[in-house]
């Protein structure tokens, strides 16, 4: 993805983690954590993109996702402005040019794309005034970088030796933006074993391509694991013929403590949120000591600051 | 409620103004006063909240009290987010704990709650991180503790000799958080005599014992009385069994020039709004010169920039 | 209109293009060129309002114009309040003054008022307490005087010599609050000839009275012009009994390449936005080298700032 850095190797644009060089996610999840102190400290805003402006541009709804991105970018003292497009049938490509054309001219410095559409946010990219950068908050069954980024970056506080490490990740593979991201971002970084588990009719065909280990039962991808990921049950998907009830997902691939035993006695358990409880996750593991769900709230803030004040500081010659 | 008061007496929850010691509600009122200069000078803005995060948590829509809070976060210089939350049956006690847990988890400083349940703003208190502060916005027919606030400040202001009033709330007692919160205020701050007035219908059982004297004409009630308290009448309720009709109300409720001259010649004539003209009160009394109507809207923001303050000024160790 | 200007002849509401003086009109845009520099640059925010509230009142939706008003307010560092009404028909005069009144109270400055019937704006401004400014953003079929301020803004920047122009204005005209407006401030600024061209059913009675000269087609309206000014086709007006369609209209009224060859060689296009393709305008033309339809979006928030800045400094005394 040419797309995302400039000429000089500096992040323009986030869209997807596919093809972000390593050394590039490794540099966001520093500068994410010199933001960390920032949302810790009583005052919790640096100058950094005063007099910037961020639009969130919301075509599908997500009032948690918009919030972290609103707050993200309020606490580098930037304008926000939230544009909720409802999901018109009406809004064809050309139309969404004219919209970025328009909000160009209004001299906003950021998007932040969601979209139920897969590629949105590139197409946003692709069409961009030099001066505009552009960040995938969610397109369509595709790409959800950031949340991959505070993910891996949760784990690499907890367990910084990303070599060694067996992580799994279970439930809707097929249709979950998150975990694709997920995937990529930990190969970046080495994870050397990467399993998933799901149910044959929430895996992708040929998901071994992406360079996991297939599981069809929760207890054996968990043996050993130092990080499970439960991915979050859209309840819309259960009407249609992909799964029975949410009572017997939750009885094949719930997380409950007595298969949790399986794993690392110090494994941590992550989960994008929000969760349901009692479907993919027991309450008291979501709530228990190796659950470290609340930590990926607050990491996710300090990532999204870093990829916003990466993204608009690599324009050379802007003042930071 | 030691809910509302750290180990060291200061406020540190405003929930209700039931055990709210008259000292802090003093201090409040002090406070504010001190903020009423902000407000009336050109640049209405300090810095006393800067690099806080205000969410306006409202699970019940109120246009005007939403804006009285966010406008006072604003003159504090913290930044406020809006999440106004559809009143969905769908929203239990458990799902309300893990979207509280998320905020904070955001690094939310402080929740301005309003909610359709009596108790919600409890509910976050009791289980928020204890460098969270929360504000009741009006939770169900139980507590609004600032508007009951910006009402005695207001008749403070007009009327300081308190201890030597006759205050009248006239209206529909029984559904009102706003006249509960009244009277406990009243009461905290020495008021002899405070007079409740409104058909059976729309009186709690045993109001007495809430230290008030009950009367079912208005006439009698307003005889002598140096504060007027019309309450909104909530249309909804019309159309139940409470009430015959608008008209009928006015008539025998509504605050008339003629009424008024029941009571002291310089009585002020308040109300919560908005006000239903024609229904609790004439427009020639609602603009009258003994109106003091706009005044507590304007009150209302100094009086909730000073709760915020104390609340969130009152952990240790910060910058103020 | 006395009421827009101050006892000192400065500007106090902007309502109207109509009897405003040609050096005040002149004095906004050049205020504004004075803002194009703080929207190029990096740190595009200027303390001019800061520790004032504006409110963005919209009675009638319109998230573009909105984010227009809300841009250039930030830009000068205001507070920025965004009240969506519903076009409800039970807000009646006295509500509306109601609501004024408590606005006003909560020390509001600036009122950006958009609304379905015309004269709401000059409502407002008529009852606005002193230090009260009042923007018309839209009212019914009457005025939208930033929009046409921003078209001359944009027209002078291009061609300085008003006083040679000939300037023709396509579509409809009778439901246009933007083309009355447009009239106004190029007679204003001495624009010699003032075309309008449109089908009878959409050119208001008597429209020569306005002082311009009237073509039922379009070419020979066009020919030798050195502005073209577009109008949006409201949809919803096809419906009714004055178009037969969409593809008919841009049959005979449509910009296309073709026709705008009977135009000056430097002639240039303009459109307030949104753009319907293939309706009022060809994609070529839209997006073409004459057009500068972009250019009125940018130059939009700058006349925006200047009128806001204008107006809240107005009033003597105050610290700027």
């Amino acid at each position: 993805m040419d797309l995302q850095v400039d000429e000089s190797g500096r992040l323009r644009h986030l869209l997807t983690i596919e093809g972000l060089a390593p050394d590039l996610i490794t540099a966001i999840l520093d500068t994410a954590g010199s933001f960390t102190s920032v949302t810790e400290r009583s005052v919790k805003k640096v100058p950094l993109l005063r007099g910037k402006t961020v639009v969130n541009l919301f075509f599908e709804p997500s009032t948690r996702t918009r919030m972290t991105f609103e707050l993200a970018a309020k606490r580098l003292s930037a304008d926000v402005l939230n544009l909720d497009i409802e999901h018109s049938s009406t809004r064809k490509g050309e139309t969404l040019l004219d919209t970025l054309r328009n909000l160009e001219a209004m001299q906003v410095d950021m998007f932040v794309v969601r979209h139920s559409q897969s590629g949105a946010a590139h197409f946003f990219a692709q069409h961009a005034a030099p001066h505009v950068s552009v960040l995938n908050a969610g397109d369509g069954y595709h790409a959800h970088p950031t949340q991959a980024l505070l993910d891996v970056f949760t784990i690499r506080t907890r367990r910084p030796d990303l070599e060694n490490l067996v992580v799994t990740i279970v439930g809707d593979i097929l249709h979950s933006r998150v975990a694709r991201s997920q995937i990529h971002a930990l190969r970046a970084l080495g994870v050397p074993e990467i399993r998933v588990a799901a149910p044959a009719t929430l895996l992708p065909r040929n998901v071994e391509e992406m360079g996991v280990q297939v599981y069809h039962r929760l207890e054996p991808a968990l043996q050993g694991a130092d990080v499970i990921i439960a991915l979050r049950l859209q309840r819309e998907r259960m009407r249609g013929a992909h799964l029975p009830s949410e009572a017997e997902y939750f009885r094949y691939y719930g997380l409950t403590p007595e298969r949790l035993g399986k794993a690392r006695d110090d494994a941590i358990v992550m989960h994008p949120g929000p969760i349901n409880r009692g479907v993919e996750i027991a309450s008291e593991v979501a709530d228990g000591p190796r659950s470290v769900i609340l930590q990926q709230v607050t990491n996710g803030i300090a990532v999204r600051m870093a990829v916003m004040a990466m993204t608009l500081g690599s324009r050379g010659g802007e003042p930071r």
